[in-house]
This record gives structure tokens, C-alpha cells and sequence, in this order.
């Protein structure tokens, strides 16, 4: 990995002017200043992300990624590994959360299978990549080969041109994969100062021993693979997961793009993290939609430094979180370019 | 206040079997059990109130309540009392915050003045009750007479009625008025065990020695009717005001009505509480639709017990903190209708 890749080029830089005319913008509005609160900071950040003083989202897009994990063989899971190809089929027939989200909303999804340990599953309205019959168990060796995490990686930037290929104004991206919380988790734990105990959580529904046991084995695999997490590639490689890789890829490829970025919950977050440890400038261009139910969710979110729009108690992935916190931004950007100023309402401003 | 009066008629019962039916039907949903988080409380209290399994929100409705507060000749507002009536015109010419979300959701937004200072306003799409020139100074004297906390009360009773009329099945209300989280403050001191130093904020924007200021008037104003506000209605006639007898009037009448209420921020809460202490039989129609930022609104929320939906640092009013709740109330209704079950997708349940 010593030449340069493509998710290190240049990210697009906020406008900072369409921002300031926002900012000033917000101030004129017939509210006390600030009465909005986050919602006027997602219009302010947003005028930036798209270059103009009133931002729109009217064409988001969702790519659901999704991938098996060998390190479910340690027992890290509540549900069957089966089940990521039967959800696979769940989300194409409109049958799982994100997929009512998607439709009532209007959304674009795609789904796109990265490997699932049924190599040969082959489902209308799957994209199937096929990287490998799932991930390699992290808690042996390295989770995917060089070649499996970069072609994973290009997966999501290849999501994102088919966005802009719709000319996408917002990217939401969702997940799903049996024992992807311990991937997330030690990912989290390689690329920050946060500990296995810090972070773990019961995923889809572990009891107590559960957790108690999937906290060791990645305390494990964080010593197994040692030194070699220092890298970022390196720790998606060794201890991630072909959607996690994606996420991240796609998340670089937006910010390269100009394209901001609707953030899920704690799989995306890690994804999140990756992705600014292999290039920090992609910051700007990451929305934070929810702080879930995951206990370490919450730890991420503030090593992100991310002021999430929802706090639901959300732990289900898919990209349902990102897509619940769309109606708020929308409104977010309604109400920013549709309310009265003071001098157009001729309403009193504050006394001073 | 001796004879029975309408409010304290029975409120409608949820339909426990309908709720059960719903929280049946949760547990078969392709997802975690608990997965979808509040959005699942939701949808179950919902199904109660509507007496179906399967609730829906097609016809929400807006009423906006208006009126002075006498009080704000003790200077505790940042803004003059004639902004109330600007805000009027503005509401029905689109440009208030409401009014947009209104639009853009296509919720029929009524405006109700029940008082302002200036009793000749007349503004097309405003109706105009006119029961005050807004309330008297009740740091001096009561708020309202007993005739005008009693009409006010049926002014929001009027409202349930024309929301009925177009068959509404979510009930928001809105409530502007220069002064009122002075008025709201008191109130909910007088109904609870809270004391203004925990729950008074800077509303629109007071200064630190405003907000001294205003707790001071406000514990004198406490201090000077005494005893009498033990009793809720005597409560609300005196230190509250017209909107805040509006709101709880609506409240109580959508109970007994059967029509689940969408109580918005600080005022609304005060409003919600009042209605408790006058009938709390109407507590299960009430939800909750957001911790705003006004400092005491987080106290109150705990006094009603109340789970709100969003924690966006709102602090507008208008019945905005509401209309930006709407969506994902829906969303939650949608998830429960839209989603398969394990069954009807052949996914896995969870391992025993």
C-alpha cells in the first residue's frame, strides 16, 4: 500500500461563502435567533456541502451493503449467519424496515451483496460482488485479503457513481451482516483510543455472557494482529468486513465527489471513522443521522465529534436511521429557504 | 367551579386489545425485538387509541392559539407585545416557521386569536375570538375572569370540533403569544412541586438578569394568589392565559373526542400538565413531541412522564417542534403496517 490510492486524492472543499450567506441568512429569519436549533446548523452545513445559500435535498439515494463475517464462528451473534442472504431477499421484496422506509419516502435503494457465504445465492435486484463466501475469521488471521479490501473499498465508491449518475444530492448508505457489530467494534477499537470494553454491546441481541464473551475474542484479535492496526488500511483489512470497507469507500468517494453523506448507526459510524483515518479531509461531508441503542454507539459518536439529528433507540442498521432522519434535514432546508424575513413580514426584530 | 364542568367528562379509553394485537405483531416483524426503538412504543400506543392493529396518520390537523399576556408590562420578555399580532399576519401569509411545515406537509394550519392587545386586528385567515386585549397582569391580579378562562377553554374545544369535521386523526397545536413562558412557568409551578428557579429560561431570548427578573415576578405572582391556585382551574385562570386555556381545553376535548394529541414544546407541556390536573383520564392521548431547549421544558417533560420524539434544541414554539415530530410518527405507523413478518419472509428468528 506504499502508493498513493485513490481514496487519499483531494476532497471537495465546503464553500464557505454559500455558507456565510446562510448563516446570515438564519439571522434574518422571523424566529429568535438560534429557535431552531440543530436544524438550523444542518442548513448552514448543507448550504456549504452544496454551494449555494439555500440548500435542497430532492434526490437522495440509498445503497444497502451487505456481507458475511467468519468470525460468527466464535459465537459472536444472536442470529444464524443464514440470515444475511434471507434478508437480502427481504430488503428486495420491500419486506424489512429500510425497504418500507425507502419506498413511503421515495428513495432509491439499491442493494449490494459483497459476499455472503452463499457464493452462489443469486437474487433479482441484488447486485452480488462476490468477494469471497464472507470474511475470513478476523479472530485467526486478517479478515480479507489486500485485494478483497480494495476492490471492497472501490464497491462503495462504484455505489456512489451510480448516485451521481441520478445526480444525487444526498448519499444514505445502510448495512447488514450477521456479526458485523464485533467487526465494527474492533475496527473502532484499532483506529482509536477506545477499548473492546468501551465499545462492545449486545448487536442484535447477545445476553450478558454474550457480550462478556464477544468483548474476548476481540480483545484477542486486537492482540493477534498487534502492530499491524496502526494503518487504517490495514485495520479495515484485518479486522473489518467487506461492508464495513464499503461504507468507508463510498463515504471518501462522496467527499471527493462533493456529495454529503447521511450517516446510519454504529456499523456506519465505524465505517465513518475509517474512512476520515484514511483521509481526515472527507470530514465536512459527513451527516450523523442517529445516536442508536448499541451502548458503544454513543462513545463513537463522540470520538467523531458528531451531533446526531435522532436519539430513538434505534439498533436495527439497514439504513433505517439515515432514512428516519431524512424527513428532519428536509424540513431543515424547507425552512431555511421557505420562512419570511423580518423585513419581509415586517415583524419587530428583538429589542436590544 | 362547583358544578361539573365539560372537561371533567370521561375521556375515551385506548382499546387494550387493539394495543395488544400490535405489540403481537411487533414481535413478528423481520427485526431484533426492540430493534426500531420508540418508534415501536409508538406505533403500539397508537394502535390503542385508534382501536386498530394497524394505526395510520392520514388527516393530521394544526391549531395555532394566540393571545397577550398582561404580564409583559413587568418587562419580562426580549421582545414588544405587538410582535404577537406580526406573528398572525405572518402565519397565514406562510413565512412563520409553522407555516411552512404546515405547507410542505400539507397540514390544514388554523389560526385562533383568542386576545391581543389590539382588539380591532382583524386579519384575513385569523379568527378572531377577542376575549381580551390580551390577559391582565397577574402579578397584580388574576390573568382572566372566571367567564374568559372558561371560554378559552371552549375555544380549543371549537378547535377539536373542526378538526373532527375533516375526520383529522392527529391533533397539533401551536401557540404564540409575547410572554408566555412567563405565564407557562407559573402555571406549572402552580400544578406541580417544582419551584420557577427550576423551571424558568430565557424564552425568546432574555438575558442572566432577565431571567433573575422574570423569577422574581413570577415568585411574586405566586406568592400573591396564594392558596387559591391549588385548584387547577383556579390555577390556569390565574396565572395562565388564553392560549394556555386553549391548549388544554383542545387537550381535553381530543381525549374524550378519541383523537391522539401531538403536544409540542414548553408552553404546550404546561398546557398538557394543566390538562392532567384538571382531568387525567385524557393522559393516554397525549404524545409528546420534543425536549426543546428552554431550560425548564427537560423538568416538565419528567413531571409528565413524558417520552418525547425528537431532542433537536428547538425553543420556537408555533407548534413547530410538533409538525417536525409528524414524520416520523407516520414513518413509525408505516414500519409497523409495511414491514413482513419472520413468517411471511422466511427469515430466521433468533436462536433460543
Amino acid at each position: 500500500m506504499s502508493q498513493p490510492q485513490w481514496w487519499q486524492a483531494a476532497c471537495r472543499q465546503p464553500d464557505s461563502a454559500a455558507e456565510a450567506g446562510a448563516r446570515a441568512r438564519q439571522a434574518q429569519l422571523t424566529k429568535p435567533a438560534g429557535a431552531l436549533g440543530q436544524l438550523e446548523a444542518i442548513a448552514i452545513q448543507l448550504a456549504g456541502l452544496q454551494g449555494r445559500e439555500q440548500p435542497q435535498i430532492q434526490r437522495p439515494w440509498l445503497s444497502l451493503f451487505a456481507g458475511d463475517h467468519g468470525v460468527v464462528a466464535e459465537g459472536v451473534s444472536a442470529y444464524p449467519q443464514a440470515v444475511t442472504a434471507q434478508m437480502l431477499h427481504n430488503f428486495v421484496n420491500g419486506g424489512a424496515a429500510v425497504s418500507v422506509l425507502a419506498r413511503v419516502q421515495q428513495i432509491p435503494l439499491e442493494v449490494v451483496d459483497l459476499g455472503t457465504i452463499d457464493l452462489d445465492l443469486e437474487l433479482p435486484g441484488v447486485r452480488h460482488l462476490r468477494l469471497g463466501a464472507g470474511t475470513a475469521n478476523f479472530a485467526q488471521g486478517p479478515a480479507m485479503s489486500v485485494e478483497q479490501c480494495q476492490l471492497a473499498l472501490a464497491a462503495g465508491r462504484d455505489a456512489l457513481l451510480r448516485a451521481q449518475a441520478i445526480n444525487a444530492d444526498l448519499f444514505l448508505a445502510g448495512e447488514m451482516g450477521i456479526g458485523n457489530t464485533t467487526a465494527a467494534t474492533a475496527l473502532a477499537c484499532a483506529l482509536s483510543a477506545a477499548s473492546p470494553a468501551e465499545l462492545v454491546g449486545p448487536g442484535t441481541g447477545l445476553d450478558r455472557a454474550g457480550v462478556v464473551h464477544k468483548q474476548a475474542i476481540i480483545e484477542r484479535a486486537l492482540t493477534l494482529h498487534g502492530s499491524q492496526l496502526a494503518e487504517p488500511f490495514e485495520a479495515l483489512r484485518r479486522v473489518g468486513g467487506f461492508e464495513l470497507a464499503a461504507l468507508s469507500g463510498a463515504y471518501l468517494a462522496c467527499a471527493q465527489a462533493g456529495i454529503p453523506v447521511l450517516v446510519d448507526g454504529f456499523i456506519c459510524s465505524a465505517a465513518a471513522l475509517c474512512a476520515l483515518r484514511l483521509n481526515p479531509a472527507c470530514a465536512p461531508w459527513l451527516l450523523f443521522a442517529h445516536a442508536g441503542a448499541e451502548p458503544g454507539h454513543r462513545a463513537l459518536l463522540a470520538i467523531l465529534e458528531a451531533q446526531p439529528v435522532l436519539d430513538l433507540g434505534l439498533r436495527l442498521g439497514e439504513g433505517s436511521g439515515a432514512a428516519l432522519a431524512l424527513p428532519l434535514i428536509k424540513l431543515a432546508c424547507e425552512l431555511h429557504a421557505g420562512m419570511a424575513t423580518f423585513q419581509q413580514a415586517a415583524v419587530t426584530e428583538r429589542q436590544a
